[in-house]
Order: structure tokens, then C-alpha cells, then sequence
């Protein structure tokens, strides 16, 4: 007789960069059956949702692709909409023009009913509130406002099935990130961070995403494997 | 000179519904310019979304329908699939199949990112935990945690520029809404409230949101304008 054994259950957010592979690895790490859940919201950087496939098929887990061009429609970042652009890093600490409004809540959320559907215990959500670009949807107090949302707003936190929302990289650097990733044998090089990726998955080197990666890779000492566009 | 009187916005979730129509008129009533949003989630009650144009329509305001089919296809709900079936009102209070996981905070979600884009100063939720489905996502305690994600999740939260969740039904019952309504010179012919309503907008008169739909118009003694299914 066999006995087949069975894990617990992680959504896992995947937007196809550096911090959300790294959350896949961890909750894969940590035991669970991972569910890895992107989202088509018309941005501009197209790049990401394939690296994110390309993620989801070399981890051989099942992906889930959400149409949400109608939210990329509403405008008002210069991720989704042609006629702003993406700035360079500029170490300010203002929200820059790339903040989506309330993209993470509405992500959050679908996620949380895929969650319920499938019946998974946990949702990882790679956001970060050291290396960042200063959005109000990647830091603690945030964590905490949706972990209520959860609670009180769902069947499953009603009937006391906890589904819970885990961040383990909220207070990493990106060094240290991606030391995280590296012992878990992480492939970098599936990744696409770049705000302004071309449709090769090229990197622009300057945009705060790049930024923060770049000076993660050159802090370790490691060869940075993203590939940039060629100047 | 001309002064244009300038009047602050207010996005309305607008399902087709008894409760959001009288929650628009409300709106409106209190000053705001109304923005009214709804949601194509796949649900197989087709009519409530005709109703909630028909609304908008009627009320001369801009209308937005969002694409959320995705959100259906995930399954588990009698709403949105064709193997679950709505039951009929049986005056339970466990969560019933009608449920369909973490909806209100997939909707409330998208209306944040339009309110905040359009730089609406309230969001306007017709739920109500009185005469309800039990549906959690329908109780004071998930309005107050969505309201501090609002805060802590938003670049308009961060910035101080507050936008409100506004839910002034949360505690009426059927037959207050009615009258609150009829009060407001609201048509209650545009709405379809039925789970299981027919293509045509005509309503099943048994199922829970029937039920109670029914039973306001009876407590108040006035004619049901409620188009029923020809038995």
C-alpha cells in the first residue's frame, strides 16, 4: 500500500519578477503546494507575463493568467498608460508615476478567491518595504489592513479556516533577497524586473526596479544575469 | 460671469439591485457627481447587468463595466457555475452557494483604483447586514478593516486625501431601503435583485434575494413592481 502524501496549499503571487520568484521558491521551501497567479493589467512591460510563465513552467506548476486589461484602461500610471513614462530612479522618496492605484489590493484579492476556491492555507505575496519604490501597497501597515480584510470578509476566515497572507520578504534588502533566492538554487535569469522591459525581456539599467536589482547583484559580489538592452 | 458649481464624486457599485440603486440615489442625493461601476464576473444572471446600464442610463451618468469573467470561470459559486445550482430561501444562517468567494473585495478593489484615479472623495457599497445572505462581506467588521486598507493601501490614504466607504444601508432592513428610496423618487421597475432571474429580468420569487425583496414591498404595503416569472 501507498500512501500518497499531500501539502497544503500557497497562492502565490507571480508578476515575473525577482521578489515574487524568490517568494515561489520560499513557499515551495516552506512545504506547499504552489499555485502561482498572475494578472494582465495592460501594462506596457508585456515581458513579465511571459517570464512569469516561463517560471510557473520551469517550477511545473499550474498558472493562472487573470484578465484585468479594463483595470489598465482606468489609466493613471505610467505603467499601463502610453502617454506617461516610467521615470529613472531618483532615490525621492514621493510615490513615483509607476504606482498602479490600488494594484495590489485588487490583486490581493483575486488571489484570496482563487485561494478559497482551491482551498489553500496560504498566499504569498513577494512585496518589499526596504528596496522599494515607496508604494503605500508594499509595506506593513498595508499587510496588515488586508490580513483583516481576510478575517472578516470571507467564508473561510468567518469559519475559522485561516488562509493566511505571507510576505516573507517585507523587511529584506535586496541583497539579501537574493541571497534568500541563490540557496534555493533560484535561476535569476528567468526573472524580468525592468519597469521599461522591452518585449525581449531586456532591461533598461535605470528605472527603480532595475536600480534596486542592479545594487542587489553588485553588493553580493555575484554576475548580475540580467540581460539589459544594449546601449 | 458664469460659476460652474464644481460637486465632489462619489463611485457607486452599481449590481442591478434593489440596494445599489436606492445607494446611488443616496449618492446623489448627498451631492456627489456619481461615477456608477459594475461588474461582468461571469454571473449567470445576465439581466442584473442590463438592469445596471439601464440605471445608469436613467440616471444620466457615465457608466463603467468592468471585465471580471475570469473571476467566474474560477468557479465556486452557484452565481457563476452551471453545476451549482441557487437554492431557494430557507431562512438559514450558514453562508449559502450563492456565495461567491471574496467577491465585494474584488469589487471594492476596482472601484478604489477608479476613485482614486478619477479622485473621488467616497466609494458607495450598498450592502446590508440585516436583511442579508450572510454573506461575511456583508458585515460591519469587513467595512471597517476595507476602510483601513483604503488608508494604509492607497497613494490617496498615504497623502491624506481620504477617500470614504460609504455603506448607509449596512443597517436598514428591506423594508427602510424601499422607503428610503421611494422617498428619493426611485424607480424600483429598473431593478433586478433575483439570483436566478431570466434573461428578461423576471424574477424567481423564491430565492433568498427574492425573498426578502419581497417581503420589504409587502411590509410597506405598496405594489411590488417586481416582474415575476409567469408560474
Amino acid at each position: 500500500m501507498k500512501f500518497e502524501q499531500t501539502h497544503p496549499k500557497a497562492v502565490v503571487l507571480v508578476s515575473g519578477g525577482l521578489d515574487s520568484l524568490t517568494c515561489l521558491a520560499i513557499a515551495q521551501k516552506e512545504g506547499y503546494d504552489v499555485f502561482p497567479i498572475s494578472f494582465d493589467y495592460g501594462q506596457k512591460h508585456r515581458a513579465e507575463l511571459i517570464a512569469a510563465e516561463n517560471i510557473a513552467r520551469h517550477y511545473q506548476v499550474p498558472h493562472k493568467i487573470i484578465d484585468l486589461k479594463d483595470l489598465g484602461r482606468m489609466g493613471g500610471s505610467a505603467l499601463t498608460d502610453q502617454n506617461i513614462h516610467a521615470k529613472d530612479y531618483d532615490a525621492s522618496k514621493a510615490i513615483p508615476n509607476t504606482y498602479v492605484p490600488a494594484r495590489n489590493i485588487v490583486f490581493l484579492s483575486i488571489a484570496l478567491g482563487y485561494a478559497e476556491i482551491i482551498q489553500a492555507e496560504a498566499i504569498y505575496l513577494g512585496i518589499n518595504c526596504i528596496d522599494y519604490s515607496h508604494y503605500p501597497d508594499c509595506r506593513p501597515e498595508f499587510v496588515q489592513a488586508f490580513s483583516q480584510v481576510i478575517q472578516t470578509g470571507t467564508k473561510a476566515g468567518v469559519e475559522g479556516q485561516s488562509i493566511q497572507l505571507k510576505t516573507p520578504l517585507l523587511y529584506l534588502s535586496k541583497e539579501e533577497i537574493i541571497s534568500v533566492g541563490l540557496n534555493l538554487q533560484v535561476d535569476y535569469s528567468m526573472s524580468v524586473s525592468c519597469y521599461r522591459a522591452n518585449d525581449q525581456g531586456e532591461a533598461c539599467g535605470t528605472c527603480d526596479s532595475c536600480t534596486f536589482r542592479k545594487q542587489g547583484f553588485s553588493s553580493l559580489h555575484i554576475p548580475d544575469p540580467t540581460r539589459y538592452i544594449p546601449s
